[in-house]
């Protein structure tokens, strides 16, 4: 499904090509996703985004693989396709490998099962954990 | 809410006293959690479902650490409050610590924010990550 | 949470009491549940959402056991906990037992991770489903 | 979207062959779908997949048909095409009527409706559902 | 995926023809869309759908642009594609413009960052919102 | 559910106080929500969040009360409990009416509901959409 415009880089205007510069730089890359070139449709969206994502995914208290690994974990729980692919791809870059993978998706299975589990359930929170 | 008994050990049949001596051991607790207790109203699923999750949460590829978090991420996805407590503080217990908790979080979020952008905008998967 | 006053008969408007009435009278009950009480705040939406859950969950090809249990399966998979109280209360009048609630949550379960594995997994659909 | 590779039977490797090989036999089937294909890239989840979910959807207090029904009513919750696919086609097998798998739809989305009606007025829990 | 035959008005019997009547005149279009011809296979659930949805959807205290806006949002919560490429179509026709979709996708991905923080993070429901 | 320490000004280091006081005078309000003081445990989210929502939410192609109404349906639709809670009473200080909140609600629910038919139903995107 398109639907959308993606803007390429020849065609932004500067507001634009300064972010895709940055993206490009950051993450050392040719060109930027089309992600980023369809959010360009909406500039401000676009730069709010880059600035939030960069220092949200930046090396801290938690290594960038295991925040890729998260922000995986969360694109299936919501089922964007797109997500999954680019998530997958960033994951793998930063050293997942296939059985890493394998767990992820198991513990998101799992979590998902138990989590209507105790729903349906209706399970009371334990005192210990209030 | 309350609504579903809660099966105590005293209370229980031998089937489900099996399961819960399995995960006292197995996890070094007490008590198992309320979750198991209400879990043990449907004996074979209590069994099936701890047999799975010990299964899925043991070291491998990935360590236990990094599968809680995985756990709770989803958790949070889906909205299950018991799910978040609970594993909150398994992760805590295996040593999450204020700062990766908060780093998690805004992971969870900025994921929920460009899920919903990405199929907002329609944006189609890249060629390279078909 | 409170936050939405809840509209008793004896200060119902008579648009809302003909609505209040046919409920009673259709299901057999002393009064109506809170969510009647609470659409009632909007008398329009109150008799719409009467008149169509009427006529879904009327017998038909499928009975109305069945039509509860697929109505508490989905409750459980938004996550809507008065709707799981209320529904499984109108399952279990209509002869759900233990056993059957136990496997409808199993099911519900096993659904919510398959669900997730296949998406994440990012499996494509068989040629003899399309 | 591909991206993930299917394992084929002439090339998985003997763990991966024993299940493919049940649930040939346990379904009556010439060939497994899709998605046990895909879980063949992780043989442990593989084989307790299909172990949970042979003991789940196992003829019980809820027999197979209706089973099979609130697999796909969680599945359509869910926005899972390809276990809706899937699951429409093996409800049919099952016996599901093209008036039965309306009526299930209707259900769905009646419960959909009115989940959302319920969270968004901020019902209280009725006293006698508690 | 397709696997719902679409009724087209050539084919569909007086009652569908009815509905499908009404919505060309109502909306005053040249044809139905596909979601009305795939729903014509259950005859009182289109008839039933299309009341709703007309009640619905009519001016108000809210006017009908701001009510496609809000069934947009909704729509890309949910993550279903084609509401949001019918519904994006549906506004635009009723003057959403490139800068007020822009807009409404942001407060999406805002809404859907901030609902996750808040589950994350547990918070309490200050007194002054009970 | 409690959980979280909500962080008081009295109680805040300079960085939190900043954005709190940025808050109040925005705002125009004596305290901020709970939702802030739950957030100031991670001083760098709450300050690139309320930077954001107050980019976000400011006047533009739409006005604040759209925007807040919004909000509100995206919140419903993700169960976030706290967030309809805050919502509502945000989007009545800017105007909503009852008739309004009822309306916007009901549009919530036919999305809900026809969101689920149609991916239930499998419907292909009109051509006219793609």
């Amino acid at each position: 499904m398109a639907g959308t415009p993606l803007i390429e880089y020849a065609d932004a205007d500067p507001e634009v090509r300064a972010v895709f510069d940055d993206i490009k730089r950051t993450r050392n890359v040719q060109d930027v996703n089309n992600f980023w070139k369809a959010l360009a449709n909406d500039p401000r969206t676009l730069r709010r985004t880059w600035e939030s994502l960069k220092e949200v995914m930046a090396p801290g208290a938690l290594d960038p693989l295991v925040k890729e690994m998260l922000y995986l974990a969360v694109s299936v729980a919501h089922t964007c396709e797109y997500c999954i692919a680019s998530h997958t791809a960033a994951a793998r870059k930063r050293g997942m490998t296939d059985a890493m993978l394998g767990e992820l998706l198991a513990v998101v299975g799992m979590a998902s099962e138990t989590n209507r589990l105790v729903i349906g359930w209706r399970v009371p929170v334990d005192q210990a954990f209030r």
